[in-house]
């Protein structure tokens, strides 16, 4: 079998499912409604990613029975290794968002073969923008083409960052990030970090940090701005890890040693 | 004349200029954007500001010649007093967004009597949400009324703010807001005032906090969230002046007062 042809019919899927499973979370919202006097916001949330994830697990085991998946919710398949293609999902990104906001959450996929990043799609669900690359293809907005991201300096950089981590937090120091947040035009934090990814592959963010994530948070953000020429790596500026919780530095390539050696690792002082 | 049919027609006025306003900015986008540096990098104005300014006051002027014009690049009317019917405008409320994401930015405009709020509309012109409250008639979002505030523990709300406010600057001891940042469930920061209090009208934040808008950031967001039940006054907890700049406070009135007490006034401690 052509595996090139594998890989374009595997995106097809892919992408066929996480419009559906789009269109099945707005439908909820208006049966949402009726049912909120009877459970709360944190129980509709876990009720639509289970209901979600299962719709990705049974499409994915009938048609790609090889195929392993890594989400979230941990109805999956108890993923060890990243032999194989496994799908790594979120079925919603932004959680919280989804609950106080019902937008500015996003469905998340990246498909990898043996730990290498093949597909990655993030779907903005209420705006209906869809995030999506094919590792080698370049990455698209929809039908767009997302052009290579283009050289900036750090004081004319817009970054993704929540005022968390430059407060007192169980990760990092708050001291450090701080002066990085003087030094750049902006910053901005929307909620999810699938879009704060999908944003740096589009050139609306200039990068995104962040202390935690799970590999179903970033698996398909780290396709996208690969194929951009972006990096994304820890705030260290090591590679991600599949199977554990990452810091995570998403960023135009050419301010991201800067960034690290100079906030994070504190070389230049 | 009936005054009541006045304040109508002005709102259609008001509410169809707003509309075409932003047709020109979305058609401006193929176009190069010739953008101008004011002060600093920080203070992008672009000639869409001028030119949708300018939108604004040859529609006023012809239509409403009694009506005075305050707006942010300061080619309206030289206001000194608040007396008769003055449009607060903003054109472009986050030019920054306008610039590096070409989303994310609102048009402001804010009907005042007397000082009085009697209009209020904020237009996000790529999402084209409007925005839209007359005093005493409610606010809306589109055709879609926006309910009351409920009222919501500070431990559950999501509030705008951005990192600037919690790291060193020259407007608030960043130690002050910091505690407020860990209290609360999370915080977001989208880049445009006008944007993130009306997201604080829809209830998809709780509160928004920032340390200097000028009236034209906020004259129109304060008509909205009022409509609510929602408070918008400084971080002090005091009225805000339409003809200076001002810190912004706005949020469910629920725990209005003890952000105010606890987090700026210490009052608890």
């Amino acid at each position: 079998m052509d595996s090139a042809l594998d890989w374009n019919k595997l995106d097809t899927y892919a992408k066929q499912w996480i419009k559906e499973a789009g269109n099945i979370i707005r439908n909820s919202f208006s049966s949402q409604l009726m049912i909120q006097t009877k459970t709360s916001p944190d129980d509709l949330v876990t009720n639509m990613d289970h209901e979600i994830e299962q719709f990705f697990i049974e499409r994915i085991t009938k048609n790609f029975p090889g195929h392993r998946i890594l989400g979230e919710e941990g109805v999956g398949d108890n993923v060890q290794t990243l032999v194989g293609i496994v799908w790594i999902i979120d079925p919603i990104d932004g959680t919280m968002n989804f609950v106080h906001q019902q937008r500015n959450f996003a469905i998340s996929i990246g498909i990898y073969e043996n730990g290498v990043g093949k597909i990655g799609l993030i779907f903005d669900v209420v705006s209906g923008d869809l995030y999506h690359a094919q590792k080698g293809q370049g990455a698209f907005l929809n039908d767009v083409s997302l052009p290579k991201l283009k050289n900036v300096k750090l004081e004319e950089a817009v970054i993704g960052i929540n005022a968390t981590w430059v407060t007192e937090n169980k990760r990092i120091d708050p001291t450090k990030l701080a002066p990085l947040i003087k030094r750049v035009r902006g910053t901005r934090s929307y909620g999810s970090a699938a879009i704060e990814l999908a944003y740096v592959a589009a050139g609306r963010l200039d990068a995104y940090i962040t202390m935690r994530l799970s590999p179903w948070d970033f698996a398909a953000g780290l396709v996208l701005i690969e194929e951009v020429g972006g990096l994304v790596t820890t705030i260290e500026g090591k590679s991600l890890k599949l199977l554990e919780q990452n810091s995570v530095f998403a960023s135009n390539a050419s301010f991201h040693d800067e960034v690290v050696d100079t906030y994070v690792l504190g070389k230049n002082e």
